[in-house]
C-alpha cells in the first residue's frame, strides 16, 4: 500500500477497503499510501534504513498486549535504530501478517498505534503490506536522516560507557508475565510503551558520543556487540544502571537479583553509548532533553565486555531472540 | 543485521553467528551489515521506498518452491515495485522469520537467493533482521532513486495500455501445484524465478509513459488500481495478452480459458503501463532493453476497468492475498 488519505489509488475489494481504512485511522500519521513506491521525504545529511521485525510468541503473546500497544512497540522498537545513529526519522513501513481470524477492528487499532508512535517521533507511515499468515508479525523499516551518523565503532580507551533512562523494565514485566501475574501498570508500560531515545540520542551525539547502540539485547549483550565493533573492551559496574521503578521490587519477589535484571533485561530501547572521559553533561541533558543520563562503566584495552560488581566479575547471559 | 563482510561489529552468540555466515554467504551482494542501521546509497532524483511480504502457505508452498527461490522471488516481487516507479534500486533490507526447526543451511539458502536478486538488479543486501515464527516469512523493503518516479496516476484518455514479456505463468504453475501435479520446468520458472522489469520500465517511462503499475494482482485486478488511480475507464482486450509459453496447454487441460487465465493470472511481476496513442516503440523496447512489450487495449473515460473478447465484456476476477 503506498494515494493521499482522501484518494487511495486502489481499486475495489476487501483488501483494498482495508488499506483505506488503515489510511483514515492513521489519519495526519499516513503518507502518500496506495502506490507500488512512496517517496522518502529528503533531509539534510545521510539517509540510513533499518529493519525490525516482532512476531507473536517470539517478542510478544497476544494475552499481554494489546494490538494498538503491539502497533506502538514494534514501530517505537524500529525507531530506536535510528535513535542509535543519531538519525532525524524520514518515514516508516510497516509489513503486517495477521490471522485470516483476526477483526477488522484488531487491524486497524495496531496500524493507528504505529501511527501514533510515528508521530510521536515526528514521521508518517509512508508504505507497507498486509498479508494473512499464522501468528501476528510485523515487519517495521525505519528510514532517517543523520549528519554525523553514529556506529557502534568508534569507542576509544578512556572513554566513559552512559546510558540513558532506566533499564529493566520490558524484562521485569516478561517476569511476571510468564510467572502467570499480570505486571503492574507502571511495569508494564515500560514494555508495551517504550519511548525511543530520538531527541536525547541525537543531542549525545551532537555532545561528541564516539559510539552507540540501542538497548534491545540488554546492557551486557550491547555492549559486547559495542566492544566487537570498536574493539576494545568494556567494563561496567552493574551497581551504576540505572533501573525502572519497580524493577528491584519485582526481582527480588522472582528471587532474582535486581542489578543483573538490569544488566540482562533487552528491549528497553535506551541508548547504551561511549563519551570522551572529560564529558560532564548529566544535568544538561537531563535539562535539555528531559532524559537522564547515567555513566555505568569506562572503556579499557582489551576485547570483550565484563560486568562488574564491587570490581568483580558477575556471569550475566544477555536476552535475545534467537533463530 | 546490519559491518563490513570482513569485520562484522556483533558479540558472540548463535544469533550473530548466523548473521556472520549470511553475510558471507551474500558475498559482493551483502552491504555493510551488523550496525543498527546502514547507510543508505546516493543517487540522482527523488528516493522512493517500498515493503512487500512473502508469507508461506499464502504466497508459496515449502513443497512448491526451494529456499534459495523463495529468497529470489520475495526479493524480485520487492524489486518490482521500484520497476513500476522508474526507479534504480538503491537498496534492499529483509525481514526473516523461521520455524526454530529450520536448517542453518536452509536460512543461507535463501538469504543467498535474495542476495543474487539484488545483485541481478545492480543492488545489495544493506539491512535487515531475523526472528523465530511458526512459518517462513520474508519482509522485502527497496529503495531507489526515480528522477521521474512514475505512479498508477497519470493515464490520460486516448493512451494505449501496455504489459511488458508475458503473463499467466505463475498462475499456471499454482493450477499444477494445487491438483497435485508438479509444473513442468518452464512454467515452474516463471512462479519461482519471476524477473523485476527494471531496465525496461526505466525505458518505457523514458518514452513518456504516464501510469505504471506492475502485476501482482493480475492483469484485470492492476487495471482496476490503475483506473482508479487516473480517474478513468480501461478496455482490455484480453486475446491481445500475450501469455507465458504453454500457458494455453496448462489452461486448457484444467479446463480454464487460457486468455482468461491471463487476464486473471496474478505474480507475474510485468509492468501494466500507459503510453501515448502515437508511441510506436514495441520493436524498440525489445532491442534497447531485450524485453517485449505488447498494446492491449486503451484508456477510455469512465471509470472502472472491462476485459474484452471480440468487444464484449469477460467477467474476470482478480488473484489477489486478501488479510
Amino acid at each position: 500500500m503506498n494515494g493521499d488519505t482522501v484518494t487511495i489509488p486502489l481499486g475495489s475489494g476487501a483488501e483494498f477497503d482495508r488499506v483505506r481504512a488503515i489510511a483514515e485511522a492513521l489519519g495526519e500519521a499516513a503518507g502518500p499510501l496506495g502506490d507500488d513506491t512512496a517517496p522518502v521525504p529528503t533531509g539534510e545529511g545521510m539517509l540510513v534504513v533499518s529493519t525490525d521485525v516482532s512476531v507473536e510468541n517470539v517478542h510478544f503473546k497476544r494475552a499481554w498486549i494489546r494490538p494498538v500497544e503491539i502497533g506502538w512497540r514494534a514501530t517505537s522498537a524500529a525507531l530506536s535504530d535510528l535513535a542509535a545513529a543519531g538519525a532525524l526519522p524520514a518515514g516508516v513501513t510497516i509489513a503486517l501478517t495477521v490471522p485470516h481470524d483476526v477483526s477488522h477492528d484488531d487491524v486497524i487499532a495496531l496500524m493507528a498505534g504505529a501511527g501514533q508512535a510515528a508521530l510521536a517521533a515526528g514521521t508518517k507511515i509512508i508504505g507497507g503490506d498486509l498479508s494473512s499468515g499464522p501468528v501476528w508479525s510485523v515487519a517495521v523499516t525505519v528510514l532517517g536522516h543523520a549528519v554525523r551518523p553514529m556506529s557502534r565503532r568508534g569507542a576509544s580507551v578512556g572513554d566513559g560507557v552512559w546510558v540513558t533512562g532506566w533499564v529493566g523494565g520490558a524484562r521485569a514485566a516478561i517476569r511476571d508475565w510468564e510467572s502467570g501475574k499480570e505486571p503492574e501498570p507502571t511495569i508494564r508500560e515500560f514494555f508495551v510503551n517504550p519511548l525511543p531515545r530520538l531527541a536525547t540520542a541525537r543531542w549525545l551525539a551532537e555532545q561528541g558520543a564516539t559510539a552507540m547502540i540501542d538497548v534491545s539485547d540488554g546492557i551486557a549483550g550491547d555492549a559486547l556487540h559495542l566492544a566487537a565493533a570498536s574493539a576494545v573492551r568494556i567494563e561496567i559496574d552493574i551497581a551504576r544502571i540505572p533501573l525502572c521503578p519497580a524493577v528491584p521490587l519485582v526481582a527480588i519477589r522472582h528471587g532474582d537479583d535486581p542489578a543483573v535484571m538490569g544488566a540482562r533485561g533487552g528491549e528497553d530501547y535506551e541508548i547504551l553509548c561511549t563519551l570522551p572521559a572529560s564529558f560532564d553533561g548529566a544535568e544538561a541533558c537531563m535539562t535539555d532533553t528531559g532524559v537522564p543520563v547515567a555513566r555505568i562503566g569506562t572503556v579499557v584495552s582489551g576485547s570483550g565486555a565484563i560486568m562488574l560488581r564491587d570490581g568483580v566479575g558477575v556471569d550475566i547471559h544477555g536476552f535475545r531472540h534467537e533463530v
